[in-house]
């Protein structure tokens, strides 16, 4: 359907001399205007820097307006990222002094909300508790693995001291009240560090309201099953809390002799391990699969079998199906093989390659659980893609779920792109 | 991404006389090898009775070709119906044995569906057992009301002696064994048996277990609330087991003061008058309404206030809006607005405006839990027409859950139209 796009009491710009600005194209303004909350470099017409100088500050709040100069918003400026401008407030000219102030009363909110969502029981003790745009809080994310909340600045205008200090604040106090005692580390993901150009973080911790000798490892509950954490392992922090349900659930449906393709650390093979009487978890890295097996002994009283097999996703599905095994329970939970809107193409291949070759791997009556975390690929054409690999094995498949994340991994309404996890769970006939 | 079309080991049509046959377009014909199920009227080329007739027979399975002669599978033939075909198997020439044979096989498969999915628990006694297309068995819905299992034969192909008396076998035989009776009718959509030109069913039952004299009405139990059923009403039967899960979830989300907008018989008001103050339910239909007082009268324990609101939905929130009223928690749950896909426009206006003022009367951090069942708006674009009303009002809205229907309601992977019931929860900033 058309959207159409209505100008919101737009404020005309005075005549006096402002803040930092940015002007950008009419194809960004509508997008902003209808919702999105990202400036691309590309959609920069003009930059104004402040009064005096002759450069905008890297992580600055700017004004967004368009080109007849009727601001849209206050936006943080990026010098080194392609989002040259993350939209914070619909506001014009925010100080940094009220943004702190929106900061502290966004990050109550995000931990209110998970207060009521999650973890979903009292054994549970790992969540999402800040999750950038999804929250208001763009370049900040936090996530709680039992004793330790890993806090990620992410962006020029978030890796700031006083942002650091106002985060370190709320996140501390709230805490103290629910876990016996916390430990703060600042751990931002190495690529989008490097990315962002941003300085390495302290080596101490943030925060620390134990006695103990601050530790980097810890061992977190989810769905009952303890895993092994390590922020100071360089492995994408909180890469698998947002599947924790898509676990809870592939545990429902799973039974007798399974498959996980890219297992990491054990997620889904360990969950499925509570009902099936052989599980194989597969990665291509073997240090995920060590974690993975040292994530098995701390679950001794899973009833399954399950080995660990280093390999290749595609070469090791190959081999199987030529070799005519066959399994009840299939995950497929790839990486992201679509980094890139150009790169979707040929994602879409490795999607069908993968979800046709488990199709035929099943069993009558089996279950599939296939899974995308590409940003790039909307739901509806990963649902295209696995009918199309479906049709192409002659199988009827019926469509159980469409998942998504866990709700402490909240998207943005109006930024379809925060809605990247994808999970369908089918049966195939 | 390009669908990539390949035939499937073709049969070539012997030169002998075959059974009755529809020659269909080759758009048609693509579909069906994309894995549809369906042919429309309009894409049949020529229809071609069996030796000797002159005619085809309402209800004959008939096999489906495309204009080469090449046999694409068997359908079961309407001479009514706009789906002129509904195709059972990928086979040419399906003798009707051999049809019932694999209808006993599917309905197995489909009570062992729900054996393992629904209901959720032991308290609760009501579910999709079957659910046409989805579960490989185009024309038969059956659904469990505690002592009640209601049997829809709904095309010209399955509502037949045959077909009746295999199905009433089966579910009976399935059935003793876990309930303590169980009384079996045969109450087809009204519409649907018009559409069709079907026969009126018998008036008592098919099947009954018990000595007591047979009720057309029972009470049956979800998520652990009572809710009364009455197969003689001629309301459409199932109309909402497939929100049961959405039920629960409302729930958990639900608090303060909430309203549920197209109550209908009070199933999302109640279950969120587990967790809130003050609960309004509006529907335009006073005999709706009165069936969810009396299922307020069963469930005495609910802490909220409940009350009921005849009205229509567009009136009352625009009454509502502009005297100000606010709530801490919407439900919009419409019917559906697109019986086709040229009302697919009418009620992309119908879906933004509800939403619209929903979303407005929402207290900050107030939560909207909006669903859409038109069978001819896609996922994607429900999310749209929400995201364009969230964007009109300026208002931050994060997108928690995507949610569907319950998994004894599953889809056909390949059959879009059939992933019908689509429900948002989201929280308003």
């Amino acid at each position: 359907m058309p959207k159409k796009v209505e100008d919101r009491a737009p404020r005309v710009v005075a005549a006096q001399p402002h803040g930092p600005a940015a002007a950008i194209t009419r194809r960004a303004a509508d997008r902003l205007r209808a919702g999105h909350l990202w400036v691309y470099r590309s959609d920069i017409e003009s930059l104004i820097p402040p009064i005096g100088a002759t450069d905008l500050q890297p992580g600055a709040l700017i004004t967004v307006m368009d080109s007849r100069g009727i601001p849209l918003g206050t936006g943080l400026y990026s010098a080194a990222s392609q989002i040259a401008v993350r939209i914070v407030s619909n506001e014009a000219a925010l100080t940094r002094t009220a943004y702190l102030d929106q900061l502290r009363e966004r990050v109550l909110a995000a931990l209110a909300l998970r207060d009521e969502v999650a973890p979903e029981s009292m054994e549970d003790d790992a969540c999402r508790l800040i999750f950038s745009e999804a929250d208001g809080l763009p370049g900040i994310v936090a996530d709680r693995y039992n004793d330790l909340v890993i806090l990620q600045l992410l962006t020029q205008g978030t890796a700031q001291d006083d942002v650091r200090s106002l985060i370190t604040e709320v996140l501390s106090e709230h805490l103290r009240q629910d876990t016996g005692g916390i430990t703060l580390w600042e751990r931002p993901d190495p690529k989008i560090r490097e990315l962002e150009q941003l300085a390495p973080p302290a080596p101490g911790p943030l925060h620390q309201n134990t006695t103990e000798s601050p530790q980097l490892t810890t061992i977190f509950t989810i769905n009952g099953l303890r895993f092994h954490f390590d922020a100071g392992s360089g492995q994408k922090t909180g890469a698998f809390l947002d599947q924790r349900l898509n676990y809870a659930a592939a545990a429902r449906y799973a039974n007798g002799n399974a498959l996980d393709i890219c297992t990491y650390q054990g997620g889904f093979a360990l969950h499925m391990a509570q009902n099936c009487r052989h599980v194989t978890g597969v990665d291509a890295s073997r240090s995920a699969l060590e974690v993975a097996d040292r994530n098995r002994a701390l679950n001794p009283e899973l009833p399954a079998k399950v080995e660990w097999i280093e390999a290749d996703a595609f070469e090791l599905l190959r081999e199987y199906e030529s070799t005519g095994q066959q399994y009840d329970t299939i995950v497929l939970d790839p990486p992201a093989f679509a980094k890139s809107k150009r790169a979707a193409e040929g994602a879409m291949r490795g999607y069908k390659e993968l979800n046709l070759r488990a199709i035929k791997m099943l069993r009558p009556g089996g279950t599939l659980i296939t899974c995308s975390c590409s940003h790039h690929v909307p739901l509806q054409e990963f649902t295209e893609v696995v009918s199309a690999a479906a049709s192409d094995t002659g199988r009827r498949v019926q469509l159980l779920e469409t998942r998504g994340a866990a709700p402490d991994h909240p998207a943005v309404l109006n930024l379809p792109e925060t809605s990247y996890l994808k999970c369908l769970i089918t049966r195939v006939g």
